[in-house]
């Protein structure tokens, strides 16, 4: 209409920020009919997002693993619809490439076309900072096979740890909250910038992959600091493994020799767990500590005094009951009773409104009731030895199952980290033609 | 079992923070049973959350209008279970109490019952801040009548301007989404504060009210300052009315002398807008500006150069056409082209994953598309003048529609604020009997 073409550089994140932050004479610096310099709005050599908001994307390892954990996260998976293995790989480079300018606070995609055509950036994060942004690519069983079609060349690179999860007791898993081919996480300390990132990597695989779901969660550390609490209002994570000890995280974390491609990778393991929180918040404060096998206020072991404390599962009151009981998630889920097996654990509670429930307890009553919980993510080197061996033992005995239900799931192959110039999972392709 | 019955007393939320963030002893202190000395945990005089935290729940107006946007919202309604006028009362003195408590990043309800019984407070905000929390009331035409019924005594003040919306051009309206007699919003700069208040307020209901619907919602304004664009990208609220205009807020905000007993209240109009963002992210970025009717990096009105320029509908380019389009959003919704309306916006972009869609243009593809968009929420003084005849004309005209879909609605009288001592919507209820 009234303007010429143009760019729409002066949508680039860094450069907006610099503009409104320390350059007033940007503003004023606009020509009268609307056309913005792309080097007033640019400043590739400052970037506007303190070094602490930015987590590196290329690395050893994928980033978003052992980040500490942002507030924000969005989980989602897409299904492949492409028959040629090209156009994968064609998918993942773009997908690299975007990832590593969202997260130094860049635009998806570099600005500069012209306005006749759509936007290189939907622009919903501009102004935003980098804000701590991580992707995390996941690779499904069915990049491998689906329906046993070998459509890529992949079969025999499936890794032998990409298990297909076993049914577990209890599990209510719905189609549409399940699996996928390909698995992205993205997290960022602001629910926009977490957002747009999904949504600039969903226009990118336009005509190869579509997305299947997509799952939203937060977090909320203290602000004095120490361990965050979830929904049912207990600390979560007290026992988490630290990321902080390499060997233990080599041990239990990242995929070795025996991994091939995979090395340096990891497993995730997703399970969206609805929890019946009306019905938790009408419990009796003494029970949910049994059920926890913690005191809620400080987090401490039963029987013990501070959050820290090692739990004794040996412990006998005087009636020579457990203390901690034989049916407490804590116990039930502890390395001890699951011959060391540890997870990684960086889960999000998630909040998704109401739907219609049936309770599970007397009076049975029916109606709309909370449709939120814990969006569970584990980390493993294998979740043979992880994640299935824990859950089968929870799944049966836990009696936390009372109010929770397992409504999601999925598993994902998380491949190394690029290095830069190349992409994610390159190490999966190699050496492979036709 | 093992433990003497206790008190829960150390989920003081202000406690808690106070202990983490400057009594290092506290910890120390816990009596090794477990038991947590409600005195080493609670400092009433001293509230962990600075000033600038706290929004103060009672006084002339409600809390969370005016009030500067949190980053985090959630939107609630409810739908009246009980015949009887005294247990409206008694929630509505409840839900008084608990956000008064809750704002100041308190426990919903004063702590100290025994083991043996529900907590008084789920806990899921303890240690957490206050984050600025407002907790607003609204009241639905369902309170007055539903299904023609008085249930209350309440049908002769059902205010005049409390109208049923009317159905607008294009509506999706979908009851699962729309309506209820009671509404509350939980804003936040924390998404788990918020969540906390609405369980709290949830638990609270039981046997009086069943929850309806809920959204939540989410906005990030930028760290280096302005406006905040909303996930079209573009900035959002830079002709919203300003809130320091205690003169203007008296005259299209605040119900006055002609309102009775919603004298000093507003009235909200809730809409769940569904935005085809696939489609809006491949349009071309000239085209989206004339959709809204603004440069879409500075946010200038088309043919102005600064983002606070005003609106000039009468400008021509140089064939004739108008430079801002007829069917453009802004020019649509300004207060010129509404004979001087203005209604206060205070909206969240949402974000619920995905569903199945089938778009409106060619192709007319069909598949899982994400769904997310604007829960637009506005306040104003009567929504006949406002709200109604705005959207009256941008149902009809606004291109903008291409892209939208009203999806949910609901319209509710939010009575004054509070006096310490009194209780939400307490005029309402002044001098009936029986």
């Amino acid at each position: 209409m009234n303007k010429p073409v143009d760019t729409n550089s002066g949508l680039s994140r860094r450069g907006l920020l610099t503009a409104a932050g320390g350059l007033a004479i940007a503003a004023g610096a606009i020509g009268a009919g609307g056309m913005a310099a792309a080097d007033r709005f640019t400043r590739r050599d400052q970037p506007a997002s303190p070094a602490s908001m930015v987590e590196p994307f290329y690395g050893v390892h994928q980033s978003g693993i052992v980040t500490p954990q942002q507030t924000h996260s969005i989980f989602a998976t897409f299904d492949l619809d492409t028959s040629t293995r090209a156009d994968v790989i064609t998918l993942l480079k773009r997908w690299t490439d975007a990832a590593n300018r969202m997260s130094r606070g860049e635009t998806a995609q570099p600005l500069g076309q012209p306005k006749d055509a759509p936007a290189l950036d939907g622009g919903s994060a501009a102004g935003l900072a980098a804000a701590r942004l991580t992707i995390t690519f996941g690779f499904g069983p069915g990049l491998f096979t689906r329906d046993g079609v070998d459509r890529y060349g992949l079969a025999a690179r499936r890794p032998e740890a990409l298990v297909d999860l076993p049914k577990f007791n209890g599990d209510q898993l719905i189609a549409e909250k399940s699996d996928g081919d390909l698995s992205i996480q993205a997290c960022a300390d602001d629910p926009q910038v977490a957002f747009h990132a999904l949504r600039e990597l969903l226009n990118l695989a336009t005509g190869i992959a579509t997305i299947k779901w997509v799952q939203s969660g937060f977090t909320s550390p203290p602000p004095a600091g120490g361990t965050t609490r979830n929904l049912m209002g207990f600390k979560d994570g007290t026992n988490n493994p630290s990321t902080h000890d390499n060997d233990l995280m080599s041990k239990m974390l990242w995929v070795g020799d025996e991994g091939g491609w995979m090395k340096a990778g990891s497993y995730v393991v997703v399970r969206r767990i609805r929890i019946a929180l009306e019905h938790w918040d009408k419990t009796e404060l003494g029970f949910q500590e049994e059920v926890v096998g913690r005191d809620k206020a400080v987090g401490a072991p039963l029987g013990k005094t501070h959050e820290t404390d090692p739990l004794d599962l040996d412990a006998e009151d005087q009636d020579g009951n457990p203390v901690i009981p034989a049916t407490a998630h804590s116990r039930l889920s502890s390395a001890a009773e699951n011959d060391g097996s540890q997870i990684l654990r960086r889960a999000y509670s998630f909040n998704d409104g109401v739907g219609f429930y049936a309770e599970r307890w007397p009076p049975w009553r029916q109606g709309m009731m909370l449709d939120a919980g814990l969006f569970f993510v584990a980390y493993q080197r294998d979740p043979r030895t992880g994640f299935i061996r824990i859950n089968k033992k929870l799944a049966s005995l836990d009696i936390m199952n009372q109010y929770t239900t397992h409504v999601g799931s999925g598993i994902f192959a998380c491949p190394p980290g690029a290095a830069e110039g190349s992409f994610i999972g390159a190490a999966l392709f190699e050496g492979l033609t036709g």
